[in-house]
C-alpha cells in the first residue's frame, strides 16, 4: 500500500490512542570502533534521516512511553535512558508532511520530548518496520542530513552528554565491561569533541580512583597488549554524586 | 463569582486558545538575606501552595510561552530562564481539581514542562490575579506543602541548579552586581545543600580568576566592612564553557 494511504488509514486510530501534539524522539548512542555512534532511521517517503521516535498513550506515563518506544525500535530493555530536553518550536515538524492531508495525525504540531539512551552497540537490533526503509548507526563524525529539527535534537543530546559526563555514569554505560585506557580516552574525546593529552588524562582518571585494573590484557594487534580495566561501581557512583572533578 | 464557575466559564475559551494536555511550571529562584528563595502561589480553592505556571498558545513557541508566563506572573523580563525537565506521570495533576466537572480544561491530564528562572529578589512583583489568593517567596530551608507534584518539580529544579553550577552563570544571575565573599559562599552552600569550608572556598573561587575585587567595601554592621566583588564576565563566561572545575 502507498505509505500516505497507510498513515491516513491509521490516523483516526492514532487520535484515539495517543495524546495529541506530543511526541518522543530518542538519540540512541553507542560506542563502536573508537567512535560515538547515533541510531538513525529513514522513514518511508522521507528524503532525510530521523531519530527514532513515537507517541505517548493516553493512559501511559511519559517515561514509560520512552521505554516502550526504545524497546519497539531496538529490541533492548534496561538500558540507560534519560530525558534531556523538550522541543516546542512552532512549525518544527510540519515540513516533513507538507503534501499530506492537513487533518492526519502526523501533520499536527508536535511538541517533542527528547530522551537520550546509551546502548551497547552489538545488542541493538536494527528494526525496519512498516514506517521505515532503513535503520543504521552513523558515527557522529560523519552525520547525514536530518529531517525536521532532528539535528538540533541530536546536538542538544550531545551537549547534554558533555555537561553530564562528570555526574552521570556515561562511560560505564557506553563501554564494555572491560576496556583499555585508550578506549576510555577515545570515548571522552568523542563526547567532549576534542583531543586530550594522554598523560594528563591517565593521571586525572587514575586520581579519581574509580577504575579497577584487571589481571588481563587485550590480546591481538601488533603492539604490546594494553591492560584492561573495569569500573569500580561503588567508587564510581559515589564519585559521580560529588561530580567527578572533586567536590568543593 | 465562585471560582469553580469562573473556571467552567473560561474552559471553552481555553480549549480554543491553548494546546491541550500541555502546561508550563516555573521554579523562580532568588537569593535574599543569605537564603535561596522560590516563588510560590496559592490558587483559589487550593489548600496547598503551587509553582506559578500557565499554558502554551496554539500559535506560540513553547519557550516564548515560558517568557510570557514569567512576565505575567512576576512583571519581569530578560531574566535567566532555562527549561530543565518535563513531568509526564499519569494522574500527576488531577487530584487538585477532584470535585470539578470532568470536562473542564483544568481537569485534563497535563504534561508539564518545567522551567527555572533566576531573578533579582527586589525586582519581582508579587502579582495576585483572578486565580490566586496569595503569592510569596519561601526560603528553600522552610518550604510549605505543595499541590500536585510541584514539590517534585521544585526538587528537580534544585538538583539541576546543583549540576549546572559549574557550567551555567547561576551565581551571576542570583547575586547583585556587587557582592561580598561570604554572600557568594552562602549562595554556593544554599545550592549545594551543605556547609563549605571558608578557606577552601576562597582559595578555589579566587584560583578560577573570575572575580574582580572592587575598590569599595560593604558599609554598616558591627564587623570590619567586607570587600566587595563583581564577576569578570568575560573570564566567567569562558571559564563556564570549560566547566568551572577546570577542563580535562
Amino acid at each position: 500500500m502507498e505509505f500516505k494511504k497507510l498513515l491516513e488509514q491509521q490516523s483516526e486510530e492514532a487520535f484515539k490512542k495517543y495524546i495529541p501534539t506530543l511526541s518522543i524522539d530518542c538519540a540512541i548512542f553507542s560506542f563502536h570502533e573508537n567512535s560515538l555512534h547515533v541510531l538513525t532511521v529513514k522513514m518511508k517517503d522521507q528524503e532525510f534521516w530521523g531519530l527514532p521516535g513515537g507517541y505517548v498513550k493516553k493512559e501511559e506515563n511519559v517515561d514509560d512511553a520512552a521505554v516502550r518506544i526504545l524497546k519497539d525500535r531496538t529490541g533492548t530493555e534496561n538500558i540507560y535512558l534519560q530525558q534531556f530536553y523538550t522541543f516546542g518550536n512552532l512549525h518544527r515538524s510540519e515540513d516533513a508532511f507538507a503534501d499530506y492531508h492537513d487533518t492526519i495525525w502526523n501533520k499536527q504540531r508536535f511538541v517533542s520530548i527528547g530522551y537520550y539512551a546509551l546502548a551497547e552497540h552489538s545488542k541493538v537490533n536494527l528494526v525496519i518496520d512498516e514506517y521505515s526503509t532503513n535503520v543504521q548507526w552513523h558515527s557522529i563524525e560523519n552525520l547525514p542530513s536530518f529531517m525536521m529539527d532532528h539535528r538540533t535534537i541530536l546536538d542538544k543530546a550531545l551537549s547534554t552528554l558533555r555537561e553530564q559526563l562528570n555526574n552521570h555514569p556515561i562511560g560505564y554505560n557506553l563501554l564494555s565491561d572491560k576496556f583499555t585506557m585508550p578506549e576510555l580516552q577515545k570515548l571522552y574525546e568523542a563526547i567532549l569533541g576534542k583531543k586530550l593529552n594522554r598523560g594528563n588524562f591517565y593521571r586525572k582518571i587514575l586520581r579519581y580512583d574509580i577504575l579497577t585494573k584487571l589481571d588481563e590484557s587485550r590480546k591481538g594487534g601488533a603492539h604490546k597488549a594494553p591492560d584492561l580495566y573495569s569500573f569500580d561501581l561503588e567508587k564510581y557512583n559515589s564519585a559521580l554524586k560529588e561530580g567527578l572533578k572533586g567536590s568543593w
